[in-house]
Parts: structure tokens; C-alpha cells; sequence
């Protein structure tokens, strides 16, 4: 196999103690590994350490297979939480979506131009309108309806198409349905969903109305994972936008869209680039 | 009196209805006007017209203490909410604060400088902390100490100074309490406040404590006019600024200080220079 | 012809004068056109006054066809610079590309989502890398091959194509050839082109890599219509995106693409929405 | 001495070699040393190796002032260039003014808030307009008239005040005089100049009058170390506010001050915190 360019990367994090750097920093020198990126953050009023090291395969002293096993017991001896990455595996990447085009249409494109490092291999969505756009580039669609009566009966059977695919990472694109807890445990820290406000404003349906009502003078979109709470899970990226009162709801909607599109897309390409690290219901993001 | 560059500025707000435009500019024109600014703006789900205009006195045909009068037939032929105010009125304002002093500082540079078109007589606080800043500009600084037993009391004794000292404007910049009903119905419209959040986020107390422990992004300031709901007058302006996972609570308060003075600055010049407009809790601000 | 939402857009510059507010509105208000949308700007410094007035055809007492000549005294009794334009007018438009893809591709999928108020009829190119995009669309691409031996020859070819496809408005959605004299000549303020920078920070060749080498912070993206000297237009729109030490040229170029699709979009919509006039290598934009 | 909270600061830069985390980590880490800080980075083009380290002087196995002794073989193994700092040494900084008092003011704000980690014992002016404010802080202000004739002259005796208070840093807070080469030479990376645009757009005298003549639609500020070649020194920060048509020259200023003063403050607080790393007329700032 050739990694020439490959690297594994380390996420980490574990109670704040001396020499954790150093022993880290340590393994990865010992066995001659080439660290592209180093970068560590302590949150001092959790005493909580977090690190992500990044360093080539190429040259390193311990095989792709072994990394694991021989950086254990470092990780025991910290009592660490950690993920070990490697760059040559390719995640999988399902986006659900609803009506609206715009966001799966902009990662689409960025898909296409390969700026995702990702396999898009299906499309699934509660309704059919965007069949014609996921088949048009290639992409399998599933089309799962939704009512409140076969939700408990069709999660499953998209749970089960989502193993079949071995699907890393679950990308909601404007999917106008909340996941199931059942569905949110099968995928801890790996679904993303885009929020079309600047949350903690307004949460749930319609805020762009409600921003409209309120006569903000900026709105925002906000990419976070999912969990069991409606909108209260880790933020990744948010962004915002300046409005005036010109701007009727449409408006807002309008200029919304393109917050949304941009803030999921650098969401997903953090997410993709194992730039994130979940702790405490927040986001460590190494840029 | 010299009044050369001197202007009229008349807000007006109503149903809306053709030849509004037409009639106001004829008013002017009629009379020899030269306008300087106007704009407006309808609110087209509400069918409210909005309207500012500004104009020379300088050559106008209509007496200043007789422009009021010439215009009240327009106004009720249009069923108008209006308010024509003069330049050469410079307003009175009064700063609130308590122990916190960015923002009065910032306010009373812009004062020495000259960019702020008021007067300031006086500083009210619930604290003596602040007296030496306030004397050192030669302001008067009052002392009101507030707790729940005393407000009841206190309340009117601030209310008459104000009233003694002709206040045209109260600035609340970072006056840690809250204002009484009575107070607010004094001065609708006429209360600014500094939240230090991006409203409607964090309303209420400790907001940078709040935003910590949510993990956002972003974080913001916001300046409302103060109505008897706490947070929940119309916004005159926001602003935000990116954090990260590196910023402690007290990174957000110091990053925080800086957007609080400078959106606490902003609307007070756009208050000062009758560019605010309120309708059904929300602002008009004609930049 | 049903006309119910479509409007008329008078935009108008000349010397400030007295009057000018009022028999513009006059002139819509005697004739009974209900206005949407008026907003005008002095240029205190060149004594320059400039106006938009947008109101609803049905129901206007002029015939579509006959409201130029009825306004045509006004004009002239003014010495106006004007433009009238009617919104059941679709602007046709040609899109040039050279290899990047993202900014055609971002203007596609808002014409395909009904964003866009034009007909898009061709794309053309001086390579042949993005005709798959453009068919995939059902969009004509025309490949013209630019050396500096052929350039003379081609471009009047490919005004002719324009001219035969009654083109209003040339977008250079990252084309990558000057277009001579006469081409611009053809099209006044009717080409908008994206530079990849912050003008006038890094006009010319290779913003991001000189970027990079400046070591900014700030990276920017800047729309403007196309005049005769390289990337000295009027601006239209530009707007910015925070980078650190951490960015590689390629990051740049990553994080600039979104900035490019954004602003050229923002660009080209307030173009076709009449919402821009020109004046003294300037823009108004009447949002 | 009591050190509780005082830390020792390293600022690394070399050529990229295998090892240099580990070594330095492990370094503090043989020590006992408690790292509250540490973040690297590598210019892979250049392969440059730089990164600052941080930590706690209390309980750490070396005396303070035998740590640069213990460090050197490790920093004359891998070539470094390296600066160790202590945050018990309290800088000492003086500002140069000329008749804008907008940055001066707001950073003896901060310093009088204890939001500057400083001691300011000086102001130094080519004007009298700014006496009263320095000596209302108690704040030394020493008069340095300069013409095209006198500068040769005067700057040495600057420099010997300065040398004389034994000042760490120079702010240049709208000083509008260009510092000679000799004085550049005295202080490599520690004078600091806020320039009112958005560099390398508008070097040089009167940027918002060109801000204003180009119709850019946002302007900028930008706070870089001077080196003899004006205005193309190392950026630490920038920053930006949006602008329109409404902004005459005047607007443009006014709006300005507000970015000049955050940008500068913010510059001078990294500076400060020992965040800024220089190379190649870059900087690296550890946030």
C-alpha cells in the first residue's frame, strides 16, 4: 500500500496531568513519526486535557495496524478518551434532506469538485422532490415517508439500509424531521445537523419568522451534532449575517440559505478532516 | 439665532396609502426645502408606511416655531403617528451605571471628542465606584444606593432628577438593575440599553456564563430600547465577534467589553441624529 | 398580458436640485402607481442626486409602453441621466468560465432553484473542461480557444454569439482573459466580473499567493463591473473572511472560493433586481 | 519572591526537524513544569518549525533565572531561535500620539481598567493638543516638535528617553510621523502602528479619502510592527466594518476610529501576552 501522504491521526482527552504532552509528542518521535500537526487545549475550569496530533505513515516504526495496540498503554496509563484516525480510510457520508435543495445541491458540488474528502454513496429523504438532483450525480436516493404514525416503524428500516452502507457520518441537510433517540445512539458525535438561526435564538420551527418578529438587525445558521435534545447538541460552526428591516421573512430566508450552505459545509469538512473533538456537550475545533 | 446648518427631521409612521411620498416632499418643496436626506420604507405584511425626511431650515419657507403647525392638516389627513424634531435641540442625557465602567468611559471619550451631538449633565449609579471617572469629565455624579427594600423609594427620587435636569434620553451602560414600570412609561423610547448578548440568546443575567457553557461560536452584544419586558424591547443594534473553544469566561467578558461599548455607541449616535424609528416593538434605523 | 406583480424601476442621477423628491413622486403618485420601493442618495461632495423609485404597473394610469414618454419632460426639464425598466422584462445572460467551477456551478443551482430572475441561455468558455456542467443544465457551451494570436480574431465572434442571443448582462464567473476595449465597450456596466481578492488590495494575477506572502489576516472577494482598466470597475459588493498563519495558499483558495460564489451571487442578483446605478466609477446600491 | 501565578514563556523558531516537540515537552516535563499553554505550528512550504510554550514558574525544578542556561543546549542542537519571557516582568511601554486622541484614550482606558498588562510611564508627542489627556492619568508627556529641518535632530533625543525609561514596547496610536531607520533598528518587532486601512489596499497618507474616491464597500484597519519600509511591516491584526454609499469621507473616519482603536488594543494585548511570533515579515499569533 502506498501512504505516502496518509498520516493517523490521535484525538485525545483525559483529566489535566503533568507530561502529557511530553509522552505523547514522545511516542510519536520514538518510533519516527513526522508531526504535520500538533495541538492541545486545556480547559482549566474542567481540568480536562484535550490533544490532536497528526503525523505521516510514511517512515513511522510501527505499522498502520499496530499503532493502536502500542499506544495503549500510554492511553491507559492517563486513564485517556481517545480515537486513533487514519487518513487512508475514506468515510462514508449519507445526507438526508427534505424540499430544500440549496444545502445538499452545495455539497454536492464541492463532492464533485473533490474538496470532501468522503464516498457520498446514498441520499435519503422523507420526501421525492430531490430524487432528480442525487440522480443526477449518481447517487443512490431513498425516499422514507414520514408521518407520525410510521416514523416508529420506518426509522428502523433507515437504520438498517445506513449499516448496510457502512455509513460513518450522517450529514441532515435540511431534513425537516427529528431523529429518534434509538437513532441519535446508533451515531454518537456522528450526525451534523444545520440550524437556519444562531442558536441558542431561536431554536426549533420557523426561525426565520420568529427572527423576522423580533426585529433582529443580524440571523445566523449554526452546524452542531446531534443528540437526544432538539437543537441542543455541541455546536461545530456558526455564522452570521447582517439584515435591516428591509428584509421581509423572505429576505431572511434568502440570505439564510447561504449561511446555511457554507456553515454545513465547513461543519462537514472539519468533522471529515477529524478536526473536532466532543467533550462536555461543546466542541474542541482544531483549525 | 444662525441656524444655518441647521435641519428639521420629521418621522412619520401611519397606514400606508398612495401619494404619501408625494405629499411630504411637496410639503418641503412648497416651501422652499432643501432636503438632505430622506427615506422610507413599508412594511408590506403590516401596510405601514415609514417615512424620515431631514431639511435645511436655512431658506425654509416656514418659520421654525410654524412648521408644526403647517404640517398638521397632512398628518391628519393621513392619520399619521409623527414627531419633527430640530438639530438645533441639542438633547439631554443621562448615563446609568454601576461598577463597570467600559462603557461610560468609551461614552464620555466620544463626548470630550465632540462626536456625540448631547449634552450630559449627569451620572446616576447604584454605586459610588465610578464618581472619580464621572468628576474627572465634570459631570455630576449621583448616588442612589438600591436594594429591594429601598427601590420603591428610590425610584421616584431618580425620576424627579431626571425631571429637574430636563433628561431627554436615559443610557442604561451596564446599570445593573432593572427599571420600574413607572420609570419605563417616562421614557418610551427614550431608555437605551447595552445586553451583553446576542439577543434573543441570553437574556437575563450572566449571559457570558451562559454562552460558555453552551459552546457558541460566536458571541454578541445588543442595544434595545427598555420596555417593561426585561430583554425584550425593540433592537436598535447587534454586533458579534468569533471565540473559540480557547476563551475562558473571562476571554467572552473581555472580548465582550469591546462589542458592548462600540453597539452601546452606535445606537446612541443613531438615537442622537433621529434615525430611529419604533413600530410594533421593532426598529426602523434610516442609515 | 397579466401584469400584477410586475413593476416598473426608474433609476435616476443628475445635479441636486430642489424639487427633485417631489415631482418624481408627483409624477408617480397624479398618475396613480402605488410605490413599493423609493430610496434616494445625495452626493454632498459632487452635488450628484441619485434615485430609485419602483412601483406596481397594475393599475398605473400610463400604458406600459408610454411611460417614457410621459416622464420624458420631467427629464429633461432636470437634465436626468435615466433608465426605465420594467421587471416582465427577463434579463438574458451569458456566463463566461474558464476551468474553476464553483461559481458557475453556485449561479446554476440558484437559477435551477428559481433564484435568479434571468434567462440563462449560454456559457462560454475558453476551454472545454466545464461543458459537462453547463449540458448537465441543458445550457448551449460554447468553447472559444483564446491565444494571444487568436484573441483578435475570436472576440468578435464571440460578441457576434452574444449579439445573436440578445445577451443584457456578461457574467466572468472566474474567466480568466481580458476582455479587450471594444467588448467592454459593447457592454457598459453590464459586466460583472469576480476578482479574488479585497480590491484594491492585490489587483491583477495571483491574489491568494501575494496574500499568502503579505501575510494578511483578512482575506477578501470584490464583484464590479468591468471598465476598460484591469480591476478598476465600480465596485458592487465585497466581503471578507478571517484566516490565520495556519492557512496554506491552498486553504486560501479553499476559503476564498466560498467567499468568490457568494459575493459574485450577491452581485448579480442586486444587478437584476435594478437595485444598482453607476456613477463617477461608483456604485450606489439601493437595498 | 512570590510567583504563584507567574509563568515562564518560550517562543521557538528553527528549521522543521524531527524530535523538536518532544524535546521542548519533554524539557519542561523533566522539570516538573506545569504547561498551561503550548501550540506549535510549521510553515510546511518554508519548513519552518515555530511554537510557543507556557508554564507555571511555581514548583518548576528550575531557579527562574537558570532556565535559559538549562534550555540552551537544547536550543543550540536544533538551531533555534528563541526569546524566553517572563510574565513577572512587567513591560514598559511608551505611546506615541500626534493630535487624534481616539487610541490614546482608549488604551489608558484599558491600562487604568487593568486590562493592559503594562506599566505606561510615557507619551510622547510632535504636539501640545494631548498634554492635559496624558496628565489627567498621570501620565508623563513629553513634546517633540519635528519638522523636515528639526527630525534629524530630535529623534536621538527620543531615543535617549526612551533608552532612559527603559521602555519594552513603542505604540504608535496615530503618531502621524515616519520613525527613521535608526529608531526601526533600535526596536526590530517592538513598535507597533495602527494603519487606517485594510493593508496592502490604501498605504500611505489619507486612506479613507481613497477608501472613499475607489467606492470600496468595506474598509479596514490593520496594527503590523514597523520595519524601515513604511506600512509593509509584519501584520499582528485586522479588522473591518462595512460601509455604502451613505458614508461620505466623513463616515468613513468616524467609523474608522472605532476599528483603529479595537485593532490597536488588540494588537498591543497579544503583544503583550507574548502571543505574536516573527518571521520572514509574517507573524504567527498563538491565541
Amino acid at each position: 500500500m502506498n501512504n505516502r501522504n496518509e498520516t493517523a491521526v490521535l484525538l485525545i482527552s483525559c483529566h489535566d496531568q503533568k507530561g502529557l504532552v511530553a509522552t505523547v509528542s514522545d511516542f510519536i518521535y520514538r518510533h519516527d513519526g513526522n508531526i504535520i500537526h500538533a495541538d492541545q487545549h486545556t480547559d482549566q475550569e474542567q481540568s480536562i486535557f484535550l490533544q490532536r496530533a497528526e503525523w505521516q505513515l510514511d517512515g513511522f516504526g510501527v505499522p498502520r495496524d499496530g499503532i493502536a495496540e502500542a499506544f495503549r498503554p500510554i492511553a491507559e496509563r492517563f486513564a485517556m478518551d481517545w480515537d486513533l484516525r487514519f487518513t487512508d480510510h475514506v468515510p462514508r457520508v449519507a445526507i438526508f434532506v427534505s424540499r430544500l435543495e440549496h444545502c445538499l445541491y452545495d455539497l454536492l458540488g464541492r463532492y464533485r469538485a473533490g474538496d470532501l474528502r468522503a464516498e457520498i454513496p446514498l441520499v435519503i429523504s422523507n420526501h421525492e422532490d430531490l430524487r432528480p438532483l442525487a440522480e443526477n450525480f449518481d447517487i443512490a436516493y431513498y425516499h422514507y415517508p414520514l408521518t407520525s404514525e410510521t416514523k416508529a416503524e420506518q426509522e428502523p428500516r433507515i437504520l438498517a439500509k445506513l449499516a448496510e452502507e457502512r455509513i460513518d457520518l450522517v450529514v441532515l441537510a435540511r431534513y425537516m424531521q427529528i431523529v429518534g433517540p434509538e437513532f441519535v445512539g446508533c451515531y454518537p458525535n456522528r450526525i451534523i445537523n444545520i440550524h437556519h438561526s444562531f442558536l441558542p435564538a431561536f431554536a426549533g420551527a420557523r426561525p426565520y419568522h420568529l427572527a423576522y418578529e423580533r426585529g433582529v438587525k443580524i440571523i445566523g445558521a449554526t452546524a452542531h451534532y446531534v443528540t437526544e435534545e432538539l437543537d441542543q447538541g455541541p455546536i461545530i460552526e456558526q455564522d452570521v449575517a447582517r439584515v435591516s428591516h428591509r428584509d421581509s421573512v423572505d429576505d431572511l430566508v434568502r440570505k439564510g440559505k447561504d449561511l446555511e450552505k457554507i456553515v454545513l459545509a465547513r461543519a462537514v469538512g472539519l468533522h471529515l478532516r477529524h478536526r473536532v473533538l466532543v467533550y462536555k456537550n461543546k466542541t474542541v475545533v482544531f483549525e
